[in-house]
């Protein structure tokens, strides 16, 4: 491999053996894994410091949305098990994340699936503001539309890292995202959901 | 005791022989449990099949705010545990949430905490109509301001369940909050933060 990898992989896998196991099988082939609650519930909060053992970036990706001492209760047992950044839903506004290291922080900016067009998609610019007056390490945004990537490029400006779900299972393409200003791309069951998943993250690699 | 209980006991306790232990202390005082990522996070998801055992309602507090397909993999495992609600935050929009029986369901219509203010108020009416639209089973909406309460009351209608959160560590009353036309009411920290959460319990009741 010339260049690092952009890929994050969304292992959103609830049997733990299974988890680690297809963890490792692509380790050379990505940036980092990323930890939603299926993964935590299936294995229990010590997935993230098995995963970790991989020595690549861990990011829990928990959509936290809930008042500021919840999230301290939950971001303290996460953090104490090594991720490296948790991700939130600006939704709940700026003050509950006030908690957080910005620097270890992520928001959702933009989502992908249809019920997003209700409420979260008129905000989209808002949350990028918040997000770049916050100084947040990272925004997610969809890959399912490379325009719209671009132009939250705009909104978050340069310094903010840009995650893209949604490449594979919900349609959206690797280099189109990149190219439209993504710096990392998640991908979920285009990996783990295959026969070889390291040949499966290999070849989305190779696209780029 | 007369009649039955409107508390539910949010069980933010990671400790699990605590949390179990606190539990089983109030049984006689409460309607039913929320659980909460806290006590998830700290003891797995079998605290809440172990929190089931005292055959009383069980509430899977999520805040879920994710797609459809992680909802779907995250709701599966916490059934299957024994949960009878699961909550979700309605910002997702409503087509995530259609995997879902909505009798299974409660939706977040209104937070109390300061970042509430930003995106969640300006929208709980749309929100109360949504769930109403759904038939949900019940809403979450803050006791820290009765006039709201009976604003949300108008909103969903009499069929659904108004559960409020916010009574004692958060500065709301609990007669108030009833009185304003909420049928449970949520009390977490002002009951197991207590050197005696069973006393603790059986006050707040006796002010009702």
């Amino acid at each position: 491999m010339g260049k690092a990898s952009p890929i994050i992989l969304a292992l959103d896998v609830a049997e733990h053996e299974k988890a680690i196991q297809i963890a490792e099988s692509v380790k050379d082939h990505v940036w980092g894994y990323k930890l939603n609650w299926p993964a935590i519930l299936g294995s229990g909060k010590q997935i993230i410091s098995d995963i970790k053992k991989l020595n690549k970036p861990v990011i829990a990706d928990l959509k936290l949305a809930d008042i500021g001492n919840t999230l301290d209760l939950i971001s303290q047992q996460v953090f104490a098990q090594g991720a490296d950044y948790i991700i939130g839903q600006p939704f709940i506004g700026s003050e509950p994340f006030s908690i957080f290291d910005p620097k270890k922080l992520i928001l959702v900016v933009e989502m992908s699936h249809p019920g997003a067009t209700q409420f979260i998609q008129p905000l989209t610019e808002q949350f990028c503001s918040m997000a770049r007056e916050m100084g947040v390490w990272g925004v997610v945004a969809p890959a399912t539309r490379p325009d719209r990537v671009k132009q939250i490029r705009d909104w978050v400006g340069p310094e903010t890292k840009i995650l893209s779900p949604g490449v594979g299972a919900q349609g959206g393409t690797a280099s189109e995202t990149i190219q439209a200003g993504a710096d990392l791309i998640i991908v979920g069951r285009a990996i783990y959901n295959t026969p070889d998943p390291k040949q499966a993250a290999s070849c989305i690699l190779e696209a780029i």
